[in-house]
């Protein structure tokens, strides 16, 4: 998408210069803000035209009958969908009795600049109504990352050919009007048109409170507005409020070089429990908080922070500008789905868009909180705190299963099941050692013993009981887990799923470990030395597929032996497979959606010798269509590790610009949040190098021809460490941070004390033949840019 | 339910002597009277109570939605539901004023016989009203075997201690209210309450039509009916005609001695192209059609038709007489379900209830034809006949899920695939080589050449491009089916499922075979002789799953390594395990729901050693749970085969009582049609150790302690073989039919030439231990009775 004309490659922001219709949805999803509990599409102020106008709080959903055509023991009956709350965005602007509507008359200019240091999303519109009156409209909103409540809009109006009646309508709107979707699984399921019940609403001056309950989840939600604004001696205020909607009244008389400026503060509020008026109160309690601090105090502090993100989180890449503008506008993304999410869940979409119906799935610990736990640790812990808290409803659906410990739902919002289609969700089991990983990963990289002892443990403990519930060993004393289903979406129930596998071995063995660690929290949670030994066994004897014949690793048992896909009949146009063939028939044959067994080689790299990560990889890279946004990182990372540079360059570009480049054609639905992160991965993990999977971490650094260098930072333990490459040598520093921190460059062990840089040799990248794709499905080979 | 005091054992009939409302439902189903064309259900002439009203036209269904909590590739978006179309069974009776409802007042006497010879439903009742007048109802009903839009009631009243003002209704009543089901897969899916749109009614004399479409599937139904009275020389006759109702009144006063006696004859029609006029017509030219033969004609040709039958398909037990009654009402049922279907499937409730949506399925062919194959071949053919006329559907379905050839469906009235579930649905597969199998029976049984070139070829040429598509060559050159499902349905989607694939292999050399047999007919449907040597190759090179290790055949490949179901800790409440456990946890346990590897050994029992079956057996039946209707007598042929005569004896009882004592408990919803015909199964295949898989007709008769004699006929070719079984020998002899019919004893061949039996000693019986089933699911232990 950025490849339209209209964009332009720019280091700190994404940076828009015209308006197109056509990718309208698209550039909605793009210019959203959030801070991880509040987020808003990137609507145009005065609402329409649109995509999918959206603001949505992380947690706020709303319930809907899960039908099943054939009655099935234990599918769940209600799923969860992100509802779009009351809109406070809203500028309803009119001049001279005409509405500002860039439909009509004439769109003489538009800019928008999403900047990623200041936090805003800065919006300039010179508009000549149907009567040919020119105005200039400039508009700044933000989500607020140090008070999380609040949005903020500062809103200016002024004439440039002549005088002007200016009235504009600052609004609250419930239950918007959405436009209606079709019937792709990814886009979010139906909710009734209103599917907020009004329970509250008044105005009082400039300010208006709305507040609304949700009619079958029951959440309360509030939301309050108050407005500074300065205008000419003639501005009038007024405000009116009911049930769906409210709105504070400028109205205004301008000449040219005079101007109308509104300041809006909008706060949020939702609860399952709280009462109409302490809501209500809480809102206003918020607006009034903000009196201190003001406008410009608000941006100041959004600065601060993200200064503060950017020092210890900025990814350099030096060649390849769009690549450079692209991963920080996925590190801003990132952020800004968790910086406050705050004992909430991090989506697929963040808080960008209705797809998926706003549910969080195993992305978030996979994909996302690596990233978090990098370079901004907090926010991971509290996204792990979040799936801690959901922990009853895991350990009654594993119950409901027949299974032992916690069975962490496939897809959610409020932590309960909300998969439909049981052999891609609840028989996907790996999210359970994806949610344990996450926090191996957290407590390693922190040293946070607190949050192991107070969260970690109990979701090990509980996870690894699942494991050993689910596996059992046969008659040989093998440990199988049968009849799972791996990452890769185009095969399901599959026994020895080698992903799901060794995450699940690592899921044992880290639970023993933890225990180990906090023994009188152990024993409150029954744990046993018998039953750590248990753990340890079933891990030990852990059955791993392999294909003798062919010397690679089977995905899972008995998939090598699969009909291949026969992708020379497959047409461009039937790709993403899932829309245009039946379950049935992917299933039984070898075509991989997204990276399974290629997956497990970067998360438990350490489960296999490079030779056999080499053949493995060529296999695999054979039969992955990547119709899944999950795919590129993955694959960049392990074609980075076995020496195929250049197609690691490739997948790093297509990670990256998924969704500025719309390559799923379907951004308009939000934000893939863990493609997003998986920009960062392939930079870090892949070229970088990085794996945190042993005791010391890891880096083998190499660059592509085309990157001239590559820094990152990145937190761990005490320390922020730097890492600066070139084709050349690596160079790595502290930050800041005492002592000293050991890691490896490229196998060999270093010692990294201070802000003085440790240069070392990057050993020449060996000469291989690249591995092939399915024809069609290769990555565009990267002309950096 | 038999064993209800209620009920008596008798060798020619089912006979209630009481009423029991509890036991109402289950009574309808066993009661219902069909001759496969018009089904009715075993309701009271007045209408009420009922368990569920029930008239039936087989063909005659209704579309409802298919909802999907998420939209999968390929699901169909509509399912189709066996109508409850117009009640022509309804005779409401007042008595001075009180209506006859045997809930108010007192029932002195109840008795209902079904005859199996006659092929009628006699009632007598004897009832007091609250205002204490007695009378005498007797009624007989009828489902015409040799008139097949015909169904006929006589219905007489009595007074007994007093004169009696009596009003009779006779009525037709369309879109009569149904009760609400729960939760429970194999009850049918609602429909809205009135699926029937009136389109034309009338009534004159004592004739009356009601013309109805159904609203979606917009098939027209049109039934008529007339009535014969004879009363007193007060009888008068009115009648009226409604959008969904008509009747015919009959007052009369009686005295004590004197009788009211009403005949009606209801003709039905249904189509979906013939215009109002023309179905009014043709069932009231049906009608007029009747009025040479009359009810007495009528009972005089059903009695007909019935011994015709019996003399060519009784099967007589000695020993046990209420085995020897449950498989004549078995026989009567099989027979009623497909006597004059006529280009109709043959559903699983055949036509006697609504569960399983009144959908056919593999049973039918699987379980149902090789029982009419063998005792009315016609009935036979005219089912295969249903399923090529609904090829084109196949065809469309195999094309859309990208395979060649045809993939018939998992349930449909219609013809089109109507589940809602692909991995229990869609995946099993063998549904198709279950039909070519029916039609290879069909075949060798009749030498019905003319047949297998004008139907049987297309099913067989067609099925086996599916296989050969299905199916693909491995690395080592070996034919794989991978992703399907096999009989059982406690696992799904696995890799080469043993039945599946011999089941594939016949499919694939009969299909080659007919080709020979029929070079002009394949040619036009385009088969070469290289394609036929594909076939021929595919079934050589066929996998079949077999673990060295425990010396056994795995019903798929990796079955034996799973985990073995925890039988200990299943409570008896659990079962059937689908309605309490979910079906993830099913699939990876090695728990059987039903014969799948143990059904191989039956159908294709020549490709396994005696050795293996005995091996097997034993394997299997320690985790089958016969979860499903179509298990016992699958069970008791192998038992039988492998010298567990005992056990083979206690699967018969099971097999055969099923309904008749409910074992499922849902026997309401209809009768399990396929298990009556395993009635048959179970003692001509088991028992009588018939088999029919090779070139010769092969016989293993052996009699288990308790039974004194078996026989049965069959019709093979041109003759009718008797086969007369007593402990010590068995006699071969020839009803009818010319030439001489070679046949194998205990695998000793044997020629039957004539009347004169041949006589063959039986050989001794193994001693041996038998196997053990799951905790609690042993079947009964057979005491005869």
């Amino acid at each position: 998408m950025i490849r339209h004309p209209s964009f332009r490659v720019e280091p700190w922001a994404l940076h828009e210069t015209a308006l197109e219709l056509d990718i309208l949805a698209q550039t909605e999803s793009l210019f959203a803000l959030s801070n991880g509990h509040i987020g808003l599409r990137g609507n145009l102020d005065e609402g329409e035209p649109h995509g999918l106008p959206g603001t949505y709080l992380n947690g706020v959903y709303e319930l809907h009958a899960l039908l099943e055509a054939e009655s099935v023991y234990g599918t769940p009956e209600s799923g969860q969908t992100l509802v779009n709350v009351t809109n406070g965005k809203l500028f309803r602007l009119l001049v001279d009795d005409e509405p500002f509507d860039i439909r009509y008359g004439d769109l003489l200019a538009h800019d928008r600049v999403l900047d990623f240091r200041a936090g805003t999303l800065r919006r300039t519109a010179e508009w000549r109504s149907p009567a040919r009156r020119t105005v200039r409209i400039t508009s700044v909103r933000l989500v607020s990352f140090t008070h999380r409540a609040i949005v903020g809009f500062a809103y200016e109006i002024e004439p440039l050919d002549g005088p002007a009646d200016v009235v504009v309508q600052s609004e609250l709107v419930a239950n918007e009007q959405l436009p209606t979707f079709g019937k792709d699984p990814r886009v979010a399921a139906a909710l009734e048109a209103s599917p907020l019940e009004s329970e509250d609403h008044l105005c009082f001056g400039s300010s208006a409170v709305l507040v609304h309950r949700t009619k079958r989840s029951g959440l309360r939600v509030a939301v309050a507005m108050d407005h500074s604004v300065s205008g000419t001696s003639r501005v009038q205020i007024t405000s009116e409020s009911g049930d769906d909607s409210a709105r504070v009244v400028v109205t205004d008389v301008l000449e040219p070089g005079q101007r109308l400026r509104i300041v809006k503060l909008v706060a949020y509020g939702w609860s399952a429990d709280r009462t109409v008026p302490a809501l209500r109160d809480q809102v206003l309690a918020a607006l009034a908080g903000m009196r201190p601090t003001g406008w410009d105090g608000l941006l100041a502090d959004q600065r601060t922070y993200l200064d503060e993100f950017w020092a210890h989180a900025d990814v350099e890449v030096e060649g390849d500008s769009e690549l450079q503008q692209a991963v920080r506008y996925a590190l801003f993304q990132v952020l800004s789905s968790g910086a406050r999410a705050e004992g909430r869940a991090i989506a697929a979409k963040g808080l960008t868009g209705t797809g998926y119906d706003g549910h969080a799935f195993w992305d978030s610990e996979a994909f996302i909180l690596p990233v978090l736990t990098y370079t901004c640790p907090g926010a991971a812990a509290d996204a792990l705190r979040w799936r801690h808290s959901t922990l009853p409803a895991a350990l009654r659906r594993a119950s409901d299963l027949g299974l032992k410990g916690a069975a962490f739902p496939w897809r959610t919002i409020h932590g309960e099941e909300c998969s439909g289609y049981w052999p891609a969700g609840t028989a996907a089991f790996h999210v359970n050692a994806d949610i344990a990983g996450a926090v191996v990963r957290y407590v390693n990289a922190t040293t946070d013993y607190g949050f192991e002892r107070e969260v970690g443990l109990d979701v090990l403990v509980h996870t690894a009981r699942l494991w050993r519930s689910v596996g059992h060993y046969d008659l040989r004393g093998e440990f199988r887990i049968d009849g799972v289903t791996g990452p890769d979406e185009y095969s399901a129930v599959a026994d020895n799923n080698v992903y799901t596998n060794l995450m699940a071995k690592r899921n044992l063995v880290a639970a023993a470990a933890a225990c180990e660690r906090h023994q009188d929290n152990a024993r409150e949670l029954g744990v046993t030395t018998e039953e750590m030994a248990g753990w340890r066994a079933a891990a030990d004897r852990m059955v791993i597929a392999f294909d003798d014949k062919l010397g690679v690793h089977a995905q899972a048992e008995g998939f090598t032996t699969h009909e291949e896909w026969n992708f020379a009949a497959t047409k461009p146009d039937e790709y993403p497979l899932l829309l245009h063939f039946h379950y049935f028939d992917l299933y039984r044959k070898q075509v991989v959606k997204q990276p399974d067994l290629v997956l497990a080689m970067h998360t438990c790299g350490d489960a296999f010798t490079a030779e056999e990560k080499l053949r493995n990889f060529h296999y695999y890279e054979r039969i992955t269509v990547r119709d899944s946004s999950l795919a590129a990182c993955t694959e960049a990372v392990l074609a980075a590790e076995v020496g195929h540079l250049r197609l690691a360059f490739d997948y790093v570009a297509e990670a990256a610009l998924l969704d500025l480049h719309d390559y799923e054609r379907n951004t308009r639905d939000g934000l893939h949040m863990a493609a997003l992160a998986g920009t960062w991965v392939a930079l870090v993990a892949g070229l970088g190098g990085m794996r945190d999977f042993a005791e010391t971490l890891q880096f083998s650094p190499q660059l592509p021809d085309g990157l001239t260098r590559l820094s990152f930072s990145i937190r761990y333990r005490d320390s922020c460490l730097r890492v600066d490459v070139t084709a050349a040598e690596a160079r790595y520093s502290l930050l800041h941070g005492t002592g000293a921190l050991r890691l490896m460059h490229h196998g060999a062990p270093l010692t990294v004390t201070g802000a003085e840089p440790i240069a070392r040799a990057i050993p020449p990248s060996p000469e291989r033949e690249p591995p092939t794709q399915p024809p069609g499905r290769e990555p565009q080979r990267r002309s950096p840019g």
